[in-house]
């Protein structure tokens, strides 16, 4: 049975809190089920990682969903109707990605107000095809309903042929690593927002990286094949990233902060705040990973956008992220990574 | 290059042209692209029928989505949070079975308002895992977000052996079938919304007909099984569905309105009203197809809830519905079938 107090609502648990309930309640509803084929028995990787995973017919396939919310996820100011549609679908690729794969299918289903402009629609589904055609994935097929607020929710399958990385793959004397710069969106988000005044003259750059991330594709597929067990994609922040990794693993993470690779137009335009930005700003969507320094070393020079490494897991609890600086000294930041229900 | 009127928004667009203008423009991104390890050449079904269909590395993968927005698709008088769950899961699961497939996994996508009550949010996921264990599938993964409106976006795979049964494999000569009774859902959600008066004393089984919808899964399977190439199921009412049938398949269908199998409950319930419901209500969930008269006699007796023959497809123009009474008689009804963004 699930302990609940009956006047709890939404705003007042964490998003991992709820998803760990729901998790929890499926798991005991699923054991005591017979799924088709025995399907459930062919499961890998189920609720509480980025995308799960499944023993298809003759390779693993991949299944995850992202969703977006008008008003929550982004505003009129933050983003375009086109970069709305190629950065929700390249939240979902930056999925697969993290996992190794190589996506494949998606579909869309759309939340649409009675008043949006059907030009708007298409310049949405404009920016999905983009990023659909860059990645060589296909949109076949979607829902569409009416809905007080937009929204979008996209699921997206992928393909590999090895076990897929997770998050609860890290090991003591792993080495931490991403796959390219940080802070670079959450500078741009608050261009965007007006909330900072940019000391750069041309914000470009930064406000590109936020509206239109890159998803590491063939990245993940170069760790993977590399030997590389664990991995996510840097979503919602390095440190909440970082830190499921470790609760997924059950170790701790130490990361030196001076070997964070910030993002330099960040760093440029907001000079106070860019360590903040890289460490907690989230949707960057490079890949954040762990490997023996071995893998490490086999990996330098094949990643187009390099291969940081910025720390090391360690077998001490709690299973936690420690911050040092370059001096060894510990360094206090406070832990503002996104959460749905609390901002 | 799409053609639009700038001016123009979602509620003056049908549901269907509105779909139809993305599926071009879809379709004219997709073919000028490469897609990962041909993709796209090994589509069989994309936008346009139940579910989308490719060559997997075995047999037929098959991907859906279904949506529902509290204050559109339901609301507290018409649904507790536990059949809600159940309705959004088995909505998807009729779109597997109306091509014959055998459903799998899903992912559950939530939008969640601030102020919903947690024990609502595991209320819903009580009835999505009653409707997964029954059915045989699990629920892999998820995506939660805060939203001003309670949705729910599930996506749900199914595989399937045989070719997919399609909306546009109606042939002339073809008898049209349904299996199981319709008009039921309708009915319920009249009762629940204290619309009409029901004469009857116990409307529970309609209500649970409108809540609890049960998808022909089984069906599905003996059909496809039996040689049955165009099927989907009656989810926005018997007329639109058939007419569907008749556009994608660019022929016409004769129906006798006398052969209609009206639920028993909603004629004892609402005499004047039952017909209409069978034949513009919606939300039946069961499967409607065409076949040869060869196939169907092999069929009867086969089928759980009943095989009935309700008409024929011809070979006329322009690809509609036209009804007739048990005399020959034209009969007409205004096609108030569901339009998302019109009513």
């Amino acid at each position: 049975m699930i302990q609940y107090n009956v006047a709890m609502y939404v705003r007042e648990i964490s998003e991992v809190a709820l998803i760990a309930r729901l998790a929890k309640q499926i798991a005991t509803a699923t054991s005591s089920s017979t799924a088709n084929g025995s399907a459930s028995s062919k499961i890998i990787v189920t609720i509480g990682d980025d995308t799960a995973a499944w023993i298809g017919s003759g390779e693993t396939e991949l299944l995850t969903t992202d969703t977006v919310v008008q008003g929550v996820h982004f505003t009129p100011e933050t983003g375009t109707w086109q970069t709305v549609g190629w950065k929700g679908l390249t939240s979902n690729l930056s999925d697969i990605a993290s996992m190794g794969g190589i996506p494949t299918y998606a579909v869309v289903s759309l939340g649409l107000p009675r008043d949006m402009l059907v030009l708007d629609v298409e310049n949405l589904y404009m920016g999905l095809l983009e990023a659909a055609n860059t990645y060589g994935i296909t949109i076949v097929g979607g829902d569409i309903v009416a809905s007080p607020v937009f929204f979008m929710a996209i699921a997206q399958t992928g393909i590999t042929q090895q076990a897929p990385m997770l998050r609860s793959e890290a090991r003591p004397g792993d080495q931490i690593a991403v796959t390219g710069l940080l802070g670079g969106s959450a500078a741009g988000l608050a261009i965007l927002l007006g909330e900072m005044t940019a000391k750069e003259e041309d914000p470009q750059q930064l406000i590109e990286t936020h509206q239109q991330p890159r998803p590491r594709i063939k990245e993940g597929q170069i760790l993977v094949k590399a030997g590389v067990t664990c991995a996510t994609d840097v979503s919602d922040g390095l440190l909440i990233n970082l830190g499921t990794i470790c609760a997924s693993s059950g170790h701790a993470a130490r990361v030196d902060t001076t070997l964070v690779p910030i993002h330099p137009e960040a760093t440029k335009a907001f000079p106070k705040k860019a360590l903040s930005m890289a460490l907690n700003g989230g949707e960057d969507y490079e890949l954040l990973f762990t490997a023996s320094p071995d893998i490490m070393t086999m990996l330098q020079g094949r990643l187009e956008h390099g291969l940081h490494i910025i720390g090391m897991i360690m077998d001490s609890t709690p299973s936690q992220v420690y911050l040092f600086d370059g001096n060894g000294e510990p360094v206090e930041l406070p832990n503002t990574g996104w959460d749905h229900f609390r901002r």
